[in-house]
């Protein structure tokens, strides 16, 4: 699994490689107002429709948490992964019907439940609004830049979102270079219809995750209400009848997070030095801390669970990240990648004229940013605990209503108050232990990072010691209900100056350091990386025109590829498994372990049916759960990870080793079929 | 305190700087063989006579297991820190007697108690053996030329140690360029004098760690035995009865552990993108475990408080040696000095024939050490369980002893083997609990680096979990018990192999995997890169003569300076803190908070006697308990810690930041007197 965006992930970077050689066929994540067909009816002899084009859209949806899905029925039935659906299986969990150990399946349409928080959105228009981006923009310098741009940006989509069943983003592609308006559906009534157990979709693990072979039914059904029914969906993908076969074409949409290959040698280095260094040790830490709260308070481990899959999946990114930049041969490519671009830019006049400083301003700008950078993560690790970040909505919120509306932080603009508001309305469980453990954690790093005598540090803790502010405050907090969360919110200002909640008072007693270190960072190192960025994006298009694709951006993209293994250290690795194979893996040991239903109904599974399979196609986190399809437009899997090479896509495409891991639709209806015998789905995504 | 030696620290750099620009006055750790006294008598018109030289060899002593001592009585009296002492006092802890929480004094001679495993060598003689050691290894390249050092070294040990109060170590200078062989005394009976509270000890805990100003009682006294009596000490120091000031000069002899101001820039890189990373990685999730088990497991908190301790000190040099090197501008510096010292080689055509191609030689080296290196540290990681390495040294002892001398591994030559079955035979507790943790994280670790499916990833687990198989061993182990240690080693051969114990079982299983990856380490990657930097260092003695100093060694050396403060960011520190400050840094709150002892007695302690000081002398890890003396050799401090800034004296010295931070002679006078009514200790120390 482990396709889900993490949040922290950095910006930019192929476009150097990209700018000095064609794309090869098989890279690249489009968006779909600005795909290229003529490479792919080059190579495939294929031209998607407009039509294949609209359905594709149109029957992909966008998980506002972090994920990717697909309507597979005309009743809003959502197909998407486990890991993608964990937070909500998590929270409809109870002591008596523990959801993570038995699965779940609604066999009637009135057992289906609602999960709490879960927002999908559907991408309904793209606009571009390149131009008025660019006026708003013009001739400001250093933070002014920023500042502008952020003001343009709240005009445009509070516009857009005239209510709260719209979401309105303006993306920013090519760091700059393009701006695009995008209008959603916002779903907010999304149900659970099925999720196997825990066991068999993460079998494997952390050991196994982004390997392969591999044997993950990392599956989960939802559906989206509508007016209280189930949504009629007028656009979905059907369910192939056949599947796909060693060297077919398959596409795959869905919502990559974000990516590096547009960046500059000075932010790959800043990447290398300081910001993967400084997570890593944090979030190994965190393991650490949850792999033993499993031990000290079993009553709690089902949500430390969640918590520490989610950890050692970020742990394995960041590693393999780091891997690739500690790569000397790899980092050396792309300096001469960065060196020819420059060469070709100061070979042109009036391009060196405009653009040519662009590169030495973002490495200016990343030598003064460690220390802001460093201030600023840590303040971050706060908002781990949800309770405190509840807080700091509530504190930040009543502040950010008495300005006008492009005055505000992005996450308060008109657009963005719905998902503001219906964090603070979810009902969900909080783990009392939990929350203290990952508050003293955020306490104590903080503290470490910034030190002792720091203002800050003394304005969260006094004289008190991190373990003791934290566990005093989660204790006393009345945040863990809903209705005084509310009665908080409906209250502002006032409601927020009196109260005497701790973490509402722990919030407003950092709120000025942890605003100022984020201005500071984003107005005086961001606004001005991102203008030079924008500067060299623009160079390149001056160069090759507009034949790169785009960063990823936590929005709609297509890629295309061929379903295919790879050789291993010259071993040749087969693109599918069966169930046969996860049988022989299962050794009765955590994790891999099958639960009693599988090994109970083994004689009826059809064991040489491919269950896991591996293709070219180029994503990244924040595409688990997209649809994998073929020409016709047909599922033919679930993406649900990548192989250990696609980690290094985030800086790189590497056509040879880098590989999609998805589960094979014939492998989701044997497994609905002969264990879980949930007619009621099958007959749902066999409607054609 | 802090400046135990870790294990794993790095080798070598400073040199490269060196050999282009004169040493500054007070930088250098010096080989008492090798001091070179004109730059003392230069800047400060003192040059110490040879009996001054002689005392300071024989009065000072080495902790076997990594710290730094002084004879500071007639009989036997050694002073260190009590982060060197503090297994001791653990071990003699029990539930009755909670030695970290009450501290310990001897009030008579007979209530002084041995510390089990604690050993002390007094370096009594230094003969240089470079001839002979060069002699046996000319000609040999490869892993021959490490086989070949291996084998002389182990000869000229094995002659040399001719009984087992005799400590024999060929040490390796400059990289190989020197080899001198060090004979020492050793103690085995070390017993307890006295020791504060560790709350004192360690005020301020790991957020002061490393910092200044500061406030640490980092002492301990324990007292050599000899033939069941208090040891003779003929040389010794006596206590300053003035202290010193602001502007003295000062002189620290002690042990520090490695440096590495000689490696080249790939070596460099392969600390900051590889070994820095994977350390630091390890050592974060272990602190996240024992964090969390000081909750779960309140009964052993104790030793997973020393174990923590040791951790959170390990992080902040990594991360303080990261940091150094992350710092684009240093290593540009060093880069430049590199390419300076080759262009000074290819200058002259003997040295670039002889010499010019070592640089690239490590580098090619450093390419193909990754994989080697990572297999290796994994496998490194099972000894953390102190039970698995007991079982380890038998499994080895009992293969190794069959060999010849010089064919095993140098751990096991004649001249090691007392310390091996002195760690075999000597009784201490363990904890079940906390030995499972260690002993599953390095299991998990190793699943992790090495993958599921390698061979010696199977040879440990079979088809069993890591948690599942740490825990059965260690509950079924019956190596807990000295004496079936003992009766295992006595045994030999035979005896391990009969032996069912599920520890040995487990060492017997790994450890072909762990030779052979050790071997291919050694021979394939470090004796190539220690040949090659064997060259350099004679290119520079060739270019310089031997006016620079090795790198550290973990042998006795002797650094000098001046008691002065240094500017923080604008701001002046002053050199001294005082017993003010120390009352007013309390809180109550761990880690600020006093033992209700001092509270009691605060109005007997006179509050503006000197506490910590800090001096520009040049020290690292290892370093820890070294006495701090003045011109006549009257100890004026005890050296616990560096300042933030001598991190990264792992690399380079920074004259104008680097600091030593020590517990001033005039405090702990002051301390035992007011505090601790430590009349007997203070009697012996004034004797004159």
């Amino acid at each position: 699994m482990k396709m889900a965006r993490t949040v922290g992930f950095a910006l930019v970077m192929w476009a150097a490689v990209a700018a000095l050689r064609p794309v090869a066929a098989d890279e690249g994540m489009w968006p779909l107002n600005r795909f290229r067909a003529a490479p792919l009816q080059q190579k495939y002899g294929f031209t998607p429709a407009p039509q294949w084009l609209q359905n594709a859209q149109l029957a992909s949806v966008r998980f506002a948490r972090g994920c990717s899905g697909s309507f597979v029925s005309p009743s809003g039935l959502v197909m998407t992964n486990y890991h993608c659906a964990v937070a909500c299986i998590e929270a409809l969990s109870t002591e008596q019907s523990k959801l993570l150990e038995t699965g779940f399946y609604a066999e009637t349409a009135t057992d289906e439940r609602r999960c709490p928080g879960m927002e999908l959105n559907q991408l309904t228009t793209i606009t571009d609004v390149t131009d008025r981006v660019t006026a708003a923009t013009k001739g400001a310098e250093g933070d002014r830049f920023g500042a502008a741009r952020k003001a343009v940006f709240a005009v445009i989509e509070s516009e857009c979102a005239k209510d709260d069943r719209v979401r309105c983003e303006v993306v920013t592609l090519y760091h700059g270079g393009k701006y695009d308006l995008y209008s959603y559906r916002r779903f907010q009534d999304v149900r659970l219809v099925f999720a196997p157990e825990f066991d068999t979709a993460f079998f494997g693990g952390d050991p196994d995750n982004f390997m392969f072979p591999r044997f993950n039914l990392d599956l989960a059904f939802v559906r989206v209400y509508d007016g209280g029914g189930p949504l009629v969906s007028s656009h979905w993908f059907p369910w192939s009848p056949a599947g796909a076969s060693a060297g077919d074409l398959v596409f795959v949409t869905g919502h990559p997070g974000s990516t590096s290959r547009l960046d500059t040698i000075a932010q790959l280095e800043f990447e290398r030095d300081v910001r993967l260094p400084t997570h890593l040790l944090f979030y190994s830490e965190a393991r650490g801390l949850l792999t033993e709260f499993e031990h000290r308070v079993p009553a709690e481990a089902r949500l430390a669970r969640a918590q520490l899959v989610f950890i050692e999946n970020t742990l394995k990114v960041l590693k393999g990240e780091l891997d690739t930049l500690a790569d000397r041969t790899q980092l050396d490519r792309k300096r001469a990648e960065e060196t020819e671009l420059r060469r070709q830019v100061a070979a042109r006049p009036e391009l060196q004229q405009r653009f040519g400083g662009a590169w030495t301003a973002v490495s200016d700008a990343i030598d003064r940013k460690r220390d802001l950078w460093k201030r600023s993560a840590a303040f971050s690790r706060l908002t781990g605990s949800e309770l405190f970040a509840q807080a700091q909505t509530l504190v930040r919120m009543a502040t950010e209503l008495s300005r006008a509306n492009e005055q505000r932080l992005p996450e308060f603009t008109n657009a963005a108050l719905p998902a503001r508001r219906q964090q603070i309305e979810a009902t969900r469980p909080y783990s009392t232990e939990l929350e203290t453990l990952v508050l003293a954690h955020a306490l104590r790093h903080i503290r470490e990072q910034l030190g002792l005598d720091d203002p800050a540090v003394k304005a969260l803790l006094g004289r008190r010691a991190p373990d003791e502010v934290a566990s005093s405050a989660i204790q006393a907090t009345t945040l863990r209900d809903a209705t005084a969360r509310v009665a908080l919110m409906k209250g502002g200002q006032a409601a927020i100056e009196a109260s005497q909640d701790p973490l509402i008072a722990l919030a407003k007693a950092v709120d000025g350091f942890t605003r100022e270190s984020r201005r500071r960072l984003e107005d005086e190192i961001d606004a001005r990386v991102d203008k030079n960025i924008e500067a060299i994006a623009q160079a390149r298009f001056a160069l090759q025109g507009e034949t790169v694709y785009p960063d990823a951006t936590f929005t709609l993209r297509l890629t295309y590829g061929t379903v295919k293994g790879w050789n291993e250290a010259g071993r040749d690795v087969v693109p599918f498994t069966t169930f046969a194979g996860l049988f022989d893996r299962h050794t009765g040991s955590a994790p891999f372990n099958l639960p009693k239903r599988w090994l109970d109904r083994k004689s009826a599974v059809a064991l040489s049916t491919p269950f896991n399979l591996v293709a070219d196609t180029d994503i990244i986190g924040g595409n688990s759960g997209s649809p994998m399809i073929d020409r016709v437009g047909q599922i033919v899997g679930l993406i649900f990870d990548g192989n250990i090479h696609s980690i290094g896509g985030e800086y790189l495409f590497d056509p040879s080793k880098n590989r999609s891991v998805a589960v094979d639709s014939r492998g989701i209806k044997e497994a609905l079929r002969s264990v879980y015998r949930a007619e009621r789905v099958l007959q749902e995504i066999d409607r054609r």
